[in-house]
């Protein structure tokens, strides 16, 4: 055992030239997205008034097996990249397990989490483009943190749409990204139409991920030399994020080890699409076999309960349309802590992943996910991310069905980023006072009744 | 210049076995501790009641040049140590320097700081010695949370006094402690004689520092199989903060990179004086010579307008006398958010050191540190600690001298944690109303004024 240290590490040389495209090595591609007006598919052109242009042809690239990382995207990846595979020796000997537990760590960066991946690349390719800057929108905060750190790098604007509620309760994720000289605007704001136009309708409202969405995009198609740039959900995302799986195989490369179980967190899908897409890449070629399991929160179940249909990818309904697992685009998740993982919808690759057989997905209670944090945390140190701790929580189970069995798997886990950002759920949990949110049939069905009637 | 990576990582197996003792190359001994009462030297034993017999041991070394680390201690060094050795390349380039800039980072751990190295070790002895658990306080949070891992990962109970306004205003770190199994008590407390004494006297003060150590300090006198632990300040603390400044030689020495000017901030010491200690074990020997530099804010300026005199090391009267640089032990420094910074004392070798001639010290205005902290993150992306800024301000300092000379320095800084908790102190910046405050020469003259007359 001693022979493999508790952190693996590449060096700077290892991190990957290229990024994985995972949709060239799929027979069956992604469903392709849809114009809601018209129901045609879209063109990458037809993204280039929203999207980056280079980001667009990433989008819609279903053929280009490799992408090379731009040298300046590189340079800013090796300030954190590459990040740490981490034998959980700690863990296993808490869990007298036989199983062999190996985490990557992706929240070693200021911004907390994996989202750094997508962020510098989409940053790159619009000061590429000559922009003055990017609008985005952000929930929980870890999107905007890292691209205003993104931002901060090439110089540009950075314009976050923070849905109120959270831009008055975590006020120090707001703090970063002003650190960072990005403009933090609680949404609904007086400074977009669809903004103005809420605030009249609902005087006092919270806001939501909808609204902040559609403030975001009309922000940036009404202002010159802006695009809207998001930090999940979309291929473009899951190929950058590809560098986590690369690192992860490249690390069990050097030390020998095949992984039998990969475990990841699912919300819109860019953790867990990175962490797999190399493996899942041999799996589509008949090179290898694993068991992939995905992980999501009992609140918010579209791959356990959803249906794999086309729908909104937002609740404004503006954007286009997606083929995936959904809960229906009016789905309202519960209050979970996770907030990461409250997406009605898919990546629409992981959806075809799924629906194809190459994975299998689970869902958890927010209570277990957060007992299964509070091991680790104690044993392994870090403290997790509620959104990673759900992984996690599987890791553990899968661990303890190894005692149970006496088999040695290795088991390999995302753990996508901290949870210095979350202390107010762990304060809950810690008082004992955190509820656990589970929709009724009736609920998602009513939601799912709403889908366009397509494909 | 790309012949050497961002991060200089060591290998696992090149992590010190061994603590390096500075005392042992010192010609001047650091000045022993007095004993309050009678003014005699304290011999070990006289501090078994309150420390652990090994740490009380290790307090007095000041003979033996290396004292092996515990292999438990090594292991639980594993899951987060190396730390790596970061050229800010980044840094340089938004200068404009010729100089070339290193930074030693520990904050890639969820203490957030360098604080767990000692924490680990004093959890070690603690256990080893077969008592039940520790007593401390905490101020800021940083070593009441590096502690509170610390006993997690060897089963003992953790007691920390916060005191009572940052328990208040800093719920978060409260929440990872407790998320880590350490019981946090707001102090003043009803639980000590102590506490229930001021609160009397003073019904709902905010307490302070003194008055937490006063009560760790009962605490663990008057439970059975207890001790106190403390982060800063000890000779013990230094030792084993040793780690730092011995990595950072191997990897300079991997790159063959000769140091010209070390640079680290100064609150009890802990930090600065595990940096530089290998480097000032040269410079005693008569191998090397190094520029070391002590940066502390001004508002609590022990080194550079402080005196070298016997003073107590807590405002309440009750430890041992220390000969050091110090503003009198009833200054009470402003509220500056470095919270690590605000003791009126300082580290007994350090202060020795400087008085020999060994390092410089200057002080810094808190508005210029946090625009040398935001300067940093931006390009570096390390959302930097107020303590550690102090060191970047001086380290950005010293590079503009270079790029006015030409000089092509080698400038190494400590980078000792994170500021993911001190966002009150960054929003307060980003809003323009943080203020400055620097003491008057009457403010210290009356405090020192009251230091005991001895040595």
């Amino acid at each position: 055992m001693s022979e493999i240290p508790y952190k693996i590490y590449l060096s700077e040389n290892e991190i990957p030239s290229a990024w994985y495209n995972v949709r060239a090595d799929m027979k069956k591609k992604p469903a392709p997205l849809l114009n809601p007006g018209t129901g045609e598919p879209l063109k990458a052109e037809d993204l280039y008034p929203i999207f980056c242009e280079e980001l667009s042809k990433q989008e819609m690239n279903n053929d280009d097996q490799w992408i090379d990382i731009p040298g300046e995207v590189l340079d800013f990846y090796k300030m954190y990249r590459p990040s740490p595979l981490v034998r959980a020796y700690c863990l296993e000997k808490a869990l007298g397990t036989p199983a062999h537990i190996y985490y990557k760590f992706e929240g070693n960066n200021t911004s907390g989490s994996h989202k750094l991946n997508s962020a510098i690349a989409q940053a790159y390719y619009a000061k590429k483009q000559g922009l003055k800057g990017v609008t985005t929108e952000t929930g929980a905060g870890q999107w905007g943190t890292a691209l205003s750190m993104a931002t901060a790098y090439f110089g540009l604007d950075c314009q976050v749409y923070m849905v109120k509620v959270s831009y008055e309760q975590k006020p120090f994720r707001r703090e970063v990204m002003r650190t960072y000289g990005a403009t933090v605007t609680p949404s609904p704001s007086m400074n977009t139409n669809v903004g103005r136009k809420i605030n009249e309708q609902f005087p006092g409202t919270d806001g939501s991920l909808g609204c902040a969405i559609s403030e975001a995009v009309e922000a940036a198609t009404t202002q010159e030399g802006y695009r809207y740039v998001l930090g999940s959900v979309l291929n473009q995302v899951l190929l950058h994020q590809s560098v986590i799986g690369l690192e992860t195989k490249a690390a069990l490369d050097k030390i020998g080890v095949k992984a039998d179980m990969i475990i990841g967190c699912a919300g819109g899908g860019s953790n867990l699409g990175g962490l797999i897409s190399p493996f899942v890449g041999e799996m589509l070629r008949g090179e290898n076999q694993y068991e992939i399991i995905a992980v999501e929160p009992a609140s918010c179940p579209s791959f356990t309960r959803g249906s794999f249909v086309y729908d909104f990818c937002d609740t404004g309904r503006v954007c286009p349309l997606a083929k995936m697992y959904t809960l229906g685009s009016n789905f309202m998740p519960a209050p979970n802590h996770a907030g990461g993982l409250r997406y009605h919808g898919m990546s629409t690759i992981l959806s075809q992943l799924y629906d194809d057989g190459f994975m299998k997905a689970t869902s958890v209670k927010q209570t277990d996910v957060f007992a299964a944090a509070e091991q680790f945390a104690r044993v392994e140190g870090i403290l997790p991310a509620p959104e990673s701790s759900h992984a996690i929580k599987v890791a553990i189970d899968e661990a303890l069905k190894c005692k149970e069995t006496g088999e040695a798997k290795n088991i390999v886990f995302g753990l996508t980023g901290t949870g210095y950002f979350d202390l107010v759920a762990y304060q809950k949990y810690n008082d004992g006072v955190m509820d656990d949110y589970i929709p009724t049939d009736d609920d998602i069905a009513a939601s799912l009744a709403q889908c366009p009637k397509l494909g």
